[in-house]
């Protein structure tokens, strides 16, 4: 059996990956509908031999549609979801709308597919930074995971088109001499760290933090973690980078702690050498992790470095697989 | 009085901030001797209205030389601080060599200026994203200070002017559309994250990560602190910035730890905003600090965001820092 696919946000930075996400990981389409707003509706893509028109999503009838990726931010999520769900689809959401909803499974399938048995034909995509730790964090679930403290070196990419042209504008200006402003960040990202993803609470954590935090318990389906996280962006183009500390009930040796990690599906484990980079990571879907050692300040403490390309694991082919994954439990 | 200085490595990124921090400082100088290899003898700098060459370090003469600020890296100073001593000079050294003496104090003067009368004629200018983090963990120690992690968000100019030259280039390159190599450091710094400064230990530890650890434990006296670090370069010109947590014995509300901060010498909070950034750090001697939180992840816990000109703060300034120190108590 193959489906019929909608593509919302099919031009952005993650649309546009889920489509190449599609193809790669062989997932049955029958049809494939490219959706985006008005401006952007009548740009081809080349698929599968095809070419597809992008439709405007205003007049889009979504009758027949069965699997609906959504990638076009919070508020087209919040407004279109109920009317895939109204024609039957089940909906992949990469917004953040969704994500904390009691009835709403938030997935990453090698960490926690049962989940999506649960599913009221609307699935979650998590956070990017949230799903190549979680990735990290499962194989030592069984030795009772205390606490989690993560500070994140986040690409540009994460944040969309608008400003991966950004950091070119402004490296491209710096490199010819001439000053140009910036309107996606509210500082230049270029050459800099910026020490704030997503707005303030009154605790002071951001909003990018806060997700971290909520969604690694729910995926983890460990409401209790004690677990923080600092979210900075850095002048990288794609991929996530995390410097990760946990403690543990019981103790685990490096050597313990890269042979859980290598038997993890979608893990890459590096034993050696200077640690995974970004741009190492990207344009692949497997999380990389390195720098795995045990923490000297604590007892049972392990600490790592966990990198992934954000736009494929961390949104795009997290959300295919999640689709591939309801077809093998048969739930699609 | 004023003094006979040296300045050793006077052409290299930390060398020449230096003569800068001399002059900005008000540091007493009667004479000032530039010094560096043969390679770079000859170069002139401008410095107080004359103009200065540079000495070739093997010829030079250090009889009548008062205090010799150390910039030329860890074989420079193994061979020429002794010379400088034999000649009845007080170095100032900003290499590793002789930090973990127990003759040689470790010295932030805002931090630890008592250390300054144990000398004998050599003091040690901590590492650069050391500097930066005790002064932002002194205003806690009468809490109890713990436990502290830490992960950095380093410059490249913190490794020399070959690598800023290597970050320009590569930048360059990618501007321009042309292929650039990379020789100092192990992978492409430009839009890339390196979990990598200095060569790897058995424990998995990189060299700058031991210093953080074991310098911090010098300096602020706690031979017994927890603490664990990990150090990552980024595509930065200048400023490290650093994600600290730490766990205290007695509570500490955001606002009393932004007040101790603030009461700190040489320490700028930022209470609200996004926190601040590398750009805002260059160029100035002091430490910011902002995104002061309490870290809900553990009992007593607090984290920050700590940023400071590496070139400044973390080496020159710190080095000058020193030298005024010295002379206020009394020690030249």
């Amino acid at each position: 059996m193959s489906y019929s696919v909608a593509v919302v946000g099919a031009t952005g930075a993650v649309g546009s990956t889920m489509i190449a996400s599609l193809q790669e990981q062989k997932f049955p389409v029958s049809q494939l509908h490219l959706l985006a707003t008005a401006r952007s509706a009548g740009s081809e893509y080349g698929w599968n031999g095809q070419t597809l028109k992008v439709q405007d999503i205003e007049s889009f009838d979504w009758t027949g549609v069965q699997v609906a990726l959504f990638a076009g931010g919070e508020i087209a999520s919040e407004r279109l979801v109920p009317k895939a769900k109204a024609a039957g689809a089940i909906s992949i959401d990469n917004s953040a709308s969704f994500r904390m909803h009691a009835d709403v499974p938030l997935v990453v399938p090698e960490v926690n597919p049962e989940a999506l048995r649960q599913h009221q034909k609307v699935v979650a995509n998590p956070n990017c930074s949230t799903i190549q730790m979680v990735a990290a964090l499962k194989p030592f679930l069984d030795l009772g995971l205390k606490r989690v403290t993560v500070s994140t070196y986040q690409s540009v990419s994460g944040t969309g088109k608008d400003a991966i042209e950004e950091l070119e504008n402004l490296t491209r200006g710096w490199a010819s001499g001439q000053a140009v402003g910036h309107k996606v960040y509210p500082a230049p990202i270029a050459f800099n760290c910026l020490p704030q993803i997503g707005s303030f609470g009154e605790d002071g954590f951001t909003g990018e933090e806060r997700k971290m935090m909520e969604e690694t318990r729910k995926i983890l389906d460990l409401p209790e973690l004690r677990i923080s996280a600092t979210c900075v962006r850095v002048p990288v183009f794609y991929g996530h980078s995390e410097s990760v500390h946990i403690e543990l009930d019981k103790p685990c040796s490096v050597a313990e702690a890269e042979e859980r990690l290598a038997r993890m599906p979608g893990v890459q484990v590096q034993k050696a050498g200077p640690g995974p980079t970004p741009l190492q990571a990207a344009h692949q879907d497997d999380v990389l992790v390195g720098r795995v050692r045990v923490d000297p300040s604590v007892e049972n403490g392990l600490q790592f470095w966990v990198v992934a390309d954000n736009l494929r694991k961390g949104a795009a082919s997290n959300a295919v697989q999640i689709a591939c994954k309801m077809l093998e439990m048969g739930l699609l």
